[in-house]
């Protein structure tokens, strides 16, 4: 499940997710690693949200690699912790885009609301313990490695994303 | 570092490596799917001793996926242990190929001879503790995931390997 | 989401997942072992079910880790696939417990009926498109890697097991 | 084989391997977050060099998570390159310690100095091409996960770190 957290600009979306056996090393936490899978699972719900799928881009030709990022860990997720990956848009244009991420542990089962988004709406803040925070910035290419400009080689994405992060979609 | 075991037919051949803290689950011990990317290790070093490469047959357009596999566990290696991939080929034809392995712990660096083909030729044993024995099945197929003859597709690979396999090659 | 597909003797159980990009190779496909990932995913939600976690029996000293799995791979699944995955016990004792596993295509979203449980009752047959089929046998083994008896370290899961695998359970 | 790139402060220091095919991506490259698997290479084969062990130190209690960490991702490494990790230590006190990391694809059977260590000294820049740069920071840790200070739990691996970051160690 996979939730709209916000209606004006820069708004977050929500993945959520339980942390896997294979995730955890022998410190008894997450790998450090493994929290960039999740990033990109939040990217990847994101722009499903948006009515595209990262897939259907690829498909099209359309590449979204990582050029930067950065990651603060400031508590350790562990096996069987369920998880919410928080991410909003915080730079968009034709030829590059960025994210930011909040990786928190929130269980809807032991909330009185099981959705994430109203619970950050009645609170005005992120539900859950707030683990990890990142960022990473990303450039459209094409599949020989060349920057393309997004709204030209696929206009219709680049349409639904620009109203999504200047907020005047009609979502 | 890699080495060919056997000059006859269905010979061993070595891959050298050290277990990675990435690659450690909370048990302490590599987690039970990661072997399985030492297998593919081990078969990359292989193909790679022959004068061809896993790369170029894939740059060639021709795909090896594992159909069928299964794996042993006997004792499991730690963090930071060097270990040694031991594979050869048990079935080679113009549509399949299958390998079988053993994963063994073993220190070059605390054995008489640094070379585990030399000290396998002098004991008639693979040297190191067992750790894991595997195999797995593999299929020739075209990009589209079609079944291919390998040597109507790739005849110098098919001649090297089916040469390596059957022992009356050069080497 | 995760279901109890049958009451009596060895049912199934489904647990739903979304292939991520990490989990996908360069041949465009699932990377072979990271369905061993899923299998494991399968274990811990068939557990959760019966009212105990994998989590706390490590908790309590005990470890479950696998001695033997096969897999066959029918057909690849691709990134951001819908797929659910289907674990049932085939051998349960004092000692020992083995799974068998079905990883099937299957989107609840396109389905009548989004309960995979309630798909299968209907049919007879588990819903979706078998990709890969897989068993695993494990060993009940103490933190020091030393074999245990369940029903001695922790009776209460080992009752629990025991009624779900033989069926006269309440479930 | 590492090598110590530099006699005095801040020295790199150099561990080889190989791009495994479980490290690449559907876009044909290593996918982005397996390169924090390799600077944690770096970092043991580092330790490993001062004549202490990662695996020791976890042993005698003491962990060494990420605290922060930052990628700069410029060119892609691919399947089976040649890779060096070079690493050197860039804060170095009780309580924490940073790292700084090059990843270049440098193959050294086709240099005429298979050592990197030797190419750096003769030609004063470190060879090969720059793929990848990283930081990383982290804190000593005790098993239940609270700050130590390194000279006052492990004052041997505290006195032999402190003067390789110095440069005042026999080394």
């Amino acid at each position: 499940m996979n939730h709209n957290l916000h209606d004006g600009m820069n708004r977050w979306f929500a993945a959520e997710l339980r942390v896997r056996y294979s995730e955890c090393d022998q410190m008894g936490v997450v790998y450090h690693g493994n929290y960039l899978n999740w990033f990109e699972v939040g990217r990847t719900e994101m722009i499903r949200e948006s009515g595209h799928t990262y897939r259907s881009m690829e498909d099209a030709g359309v590449l979204l690699p990582v050029t930067d990022l950065n990651v603060n860990f400031r508590q350790p997720a562990n096996y069987d912790d369920k998880i919410v990956v928080f991410t909003r848009m915080t730079v968009f244009t034709k030829l590059r885009l960025s994210y930011t991420y909040e990786i928190r542990r929130w269980d809807a089962d032991a909330s009185a609301n099981r959705d994430p988004m109203k619970v950050w709406r009645m609170g005005e803040v992120l539900p859950g313990e707030l683990l990890v925070t990142g960022e990473t910035s990303h450039v459209w290419l094409s599949k020989d490695w060349k920057p393309v400009r997004l709204d030209r080689v696929l206009p219709e994405l680049y349409d639904t994303l620009s109203s999504l992060f200047t907020g005047d979609g009609k979502r």
